[in-house]
């Protein structure tokens, strides 16, 4: 491969590194290996463990750093990547000079897919970031293929409230017209009445992922799947590296027998995002599956009395239970290369 | 898993981080992965490639920052290792921050099993790292349960030469009497007639691994392999790696079946170690299969006159060599986790 040249089965992922447990780089970099991909990994933090246990220690990587990082790569002929992933950035600063990054590998390769996983905050807890990123990554969507918000990202891209189907609409159109051709919003609240209308209710499950190309007449999908019961730190960013691992390569084979075994529901075709949004989701939840075994089988949790005893305090408690919540990744290569996609994309009429 | 408990799965690895390319970290978290190992991973650098290039950018992070990462780690529990493997550490205050880190390990689990790297330097270059690394490597030997030291890190542990079998023998036993019960000098330069009294000759191969362990009446033994041709970087962090995910994980059932189907070579009986190690060559030699196929298939470095013409320096010539020899790691899975052992070992008389 010649200095600089796009090679087909190299991608660069740019997150967050922890020592112990999987969020960023540590949750998208083994899936995407087994998936085939020579994997560039630039680092944005190295911490002992994520920060969602209240308690951690290690840096942040700053702007410089990664600009000469980036730099030498370039230099070195080795800015040969056919997809870029990023997603947790530690600062305005830091995010900025992946912008710079993605625009310099655009003009390498036009046809670079750069999935942008928005990271700011969530729905329950607001911008966990610096709002400072919002306008950075606004800027970032005309040069990305695929952007996967969540809802609070969404609307916060957006700059619109959802709040019914009419408003979701209006949300998955307003960043299409900021240039993105793919929008995946991972999951999205409604009200029963709502899900009622897309034919389905929250009884079926609780997580609603919604989908949507501007592409020709495409229509938004949804995809329903279960929740795991609690919260998962890393979760998003598993499932961003196995859609931007699949997108695109499922084959017209695959699809022809899906088309001819199963009749469509809600009438649309399969699209490239829809396919391997399915296969992500199914990947996911084998992990969740296997993280929720592993959970069951560990030692139990002190209990009130327990914890009394030991002395162990709020900040220790929340350890204890973020420990036992790590995804098992690595125990769930099956799922990953093989899933079983048992919650399909329906289109909404 | 309860704080700080030893996990049987769960494996550290402190080495170095590249963004692009197989050393260090790169080259030995996949693998391990793929073993089936939960690998926590301490990046002792952040690199753009290796150094190896010529040219590189990025930084090395410091001890201050490693002691603070293995701090985190204690505090929240996360100390759970069953194995630990050490390889590039870039100073000696560094390897002094990894040196407690491991004394801090086997305190909490007395049979931690540690492969320690002492990666220093090779015969044809000498030193590469600050020479006050040396007595630091020295310290750590009592707490390592392997050691992989080239021939000349061999040397340098021991203070000895190995000029022929005699000599080489007494760096084994020296490494041995400083408390190490396994050790494998990955490559050995042998005279002819050392080869010969081995029962062996340059002719069939020209890499030659010794490995050693101090129990019982082991004698040491050798595993002859081809030499592939040209520098590869990363392969030492490979073998480690391959070598501490597979020693005393070969079931009785598989070492029994070896024992019924092959007449032992040199009459003595397979150890933990050298089950382990044909294991690592096999799948090592499979990696450097591919890497060649891969650069048979990959654009011509350009010649002397095409230099000339197109400018191209000799710093820039040996980025486009190291470029090509990257490591396939991502596509060796099959020779990772099922090695065909083509090169077994041979007892020493």
């Amino acid at each position: 491969m010649a200095a600089n040249q796009p090679d087909p089965s190299r991608l660069i992922s740019v997150q967050s590194h922890v020592v112990t447990g999987y969020v960023g780089n540590r949750s998208a970099t083994f899936p995407l290996q087994l998936l085939g991909w020579d994997v560039d990994v630039v680092n944005t933090t190295q911490l002992s463990n994520h920060t969602g246990y209240g308690r951690f220690t290690g840096m942040r990587l700053d702007a410089a750093h990664l600009e000469n990082i980036f730099a030498g790569l370039e230099q070195n002929g080795l800015l040969r990547h056919s997809r870029m992933l990023s997603g947790y950035t530690p600062s305005p600063a830091a995010l900025t000079a992946v912008k710079t990054f993605v625009q310099k590998l655009k003009r390498i390769n036009s046809k670079l897919i750069y999935l942008m996983d928005p990271v700011m905050g969530d729905m329950g807890r607001g911008f966990y970031v610096d709002q400072g990123c919002l306008p950075i990554y606004r800027d970032l969507l005309p040069y990305a293929t695929i952007v996967c918000p969540n809802q609070f990202e969404a609307q916060a891209l957006a700059d619109k409230e959802i709040t019914d189907l009419d408003s979701l609409a209006g949300v998955l159109q307003a960043i299409h017209q900021r240039g993105v051709p793919h929008v995946v919003i991972t999951s999205v609240d409604l009200k029963e009445s709502d899900l009622n209308l897309i034919g389905t209710s929250a009884k079926n499950g609780a997580m609603v992922l919604v989908g949507s190309s501007n592409e020709g007449q495409q229509r938004p999908w949804f995809i329903q799947s279960p929740e795991v019961e609690g919260y998962f730190s890393g979760v998003g960013d598993l499932f961003s590296a196995l859609l931007v691992g699949r997108f695109q390569l499922q084959t017209s084979n695959s699809s022809q027998e899906k088309y001819e075994e199963e009749p469509k529901e809600g009438g649309a075709p399969d699209t490239d995002l829809s396919l391997a949004a399915e296969k992500a989701v199914a990947g996911l939840q084998g992990v969740l599956s296997k993280t929720s075994e592993a959970i069951a089988a560990s030692e139990p949790l002190p209990t009130q009395a327990e914890r009394e005893a030991a002395h162990i305090d709020d900040t220790q408690f929340r350890v204890e239970v973020m420990r036992r919540r790590e995804l098992k990744v690595v125990q769930s290569r099956q799922a990953i290369e093989t899933p079983v996609v048992q919650y399909k994309a329906r289109w909404m009429s």
